[in-house]
């Protein structure tokens, strides 16, 4: 495990044109990698509208455009990328889906979203995700060349026990790619995301597409990295850009030695 | 369940006299009875300095005078009183521990702080409560005519589990009496009172001492009440005083529907 090293969260404005999607998805992991980022993760549900019933239209496989390109990119930059999610077709079922590429440009990792969003509040949004997904199962974890990072999407962060389980399972960082709405996004994301990696000892990565105010859906954005002391040290507004930070496992051992939650959490 | 009642927190000044920490205990007892509070709580360590070297000094039984005073208050004003915490004497150990007096005036729950106080930060608070108390053991829920409640202690809020815990059983508040320090205070109650009452959807008050500025301990104090929607309804600044708040379990009810978290937690 190195002792640190620099991530970067494209959040990056989703339109419906696919294409364009995917030309800003490259030209800004290129511009990532050439300010130094040696992981790179794009949002929830980069390549297609944040809509329930465009995502059958904008699905692909594993192997699919989107997905290809993304592998490209690791391969030739020799980084590696958390692939924000995408609407995955398997099967006759959806998904949202993210996948991790290293630096090979080999798929390493797969999360499905376990907890889909299903809300309806009085006033404000009403989403019904799992019309259309299905939902994946269990937590997510794999091996880098920076140690274990753990992944789950956007919902997944309500669900304290699924942290839990990642940082027992030994990640030092969970990315959590999310399309957070203005509505629970502006009420909770702050708590949620420093939580999550207070309460486990880790570094957070949140990373969501800006805000398009002529989507149907509205975005909270805010990408944002919260340090296993449970504060930030990169934080985004609504708008499309990058942002980075460095992922210091010294820190975190420090915070673990100073403020011993282990017995019955990690660390 | 009543659907709404009125509850007070009262964030004592503590001393190391003790007299006087216990004659202002029953004034501000007296003072939330009479503005319509139905519940009473008070914060951890109320009767004592917050010293590992003097908890065994000021430590008394669970029939002792402290005790004694508040079941004798809570039976006088027809008042469910949490009170707060003490240094508990059991046999040759200490505990730090909270009682729970009815309106008859019988203790009706017991909690040992299960997770102690052992920090070391560099240039901050350096604190070994297991040195001196015990640690209890499992969580706290208890029957009201008010519907169940919890009861946890201080460090213990760190825990996620022991939160999920009481929700699960039940609870559709939890009392945390509370002496954050001022360091991690700052640092961290905020997000953790939000949070665990975010995630259970449930109500989360918490009770602290008033900042002494002359005591060996600073407190944090900010006692507060955290809403089901994860937000304060009543919060102290670092001054004595009693914050009210109105716990309404219709509310509590209409979060759970609107973002329903049930699947895997409570709700």
């Amino acid at each position: 495990m190195s002792d640190s090293y620099k991530i970067a969260l494209c959040q990056l404005l989703v339109t419906e044109n696919k294409e364009d999607n995917m030309r800003r998805a490259k030209e800004r992991v290129v511009e990532a990698v050439s300010c130094g980022a040696r992981v790179v993760c794009l949002p929830e549900i980069w390549n297609a509208p944040y809509d329930v019933k465009l995502f059958g239209k904008y699905a692909e496989t594993a192997t699919g455009p989107s997905s290809t390109m993304l592998a490209t990119l690791a391969h030739k930059h020799g980084v590696l990328i958390i692939g924000g999610s995408i609407p995955e077709k398997s099967g006759d079922a959806l998904y949202n889906t993210s996948f991790v590429y290293a630096p090979s440009g080999d798929i390493i990792a797969r999360h499905r979203k376990v907890h889909l969003f299903d809300v309806d509040i009085e006033g404000g949004v009403s989403f019904k995700e799992s019309e259309t997904f299905k939902a994946g199962e269990g937590f997510t974890v794999f091996d880098t060349g920076f140690g274990k990072m753990g992944l789950a999407i956007c919902f997944d962060l309500r669900f304290p026990e699924m942290f839990r389980e990642m940082a027992e399972a030994g990640a030092h960082i969970v990315f959590l790619p999310a399309a957070f709405n203005i509505n629970t996004g502006a009420a909770h994301f702050d708590t949620l995301a420093k939580c999550r990696a207070l309460d486990n000892q880790i570094y957070l990565a949140t990373c969501a597409p800006a805000r398009n105010l002529s989507a149907s859906f509205t975005a909270w954005s805010h990408s944002c990295v919260a340090t296993p002391w449970g504060e930030y040290c990169a934080a985004a507004d609504s708008r499309e850009t990058i942002i980075y930070a460095d992922i210091d496992v010294d820190y975190l051992q420090r915070v673990r030695k100073e403020l011993p939650l282990g017995k019955n959490g990690a660390g």
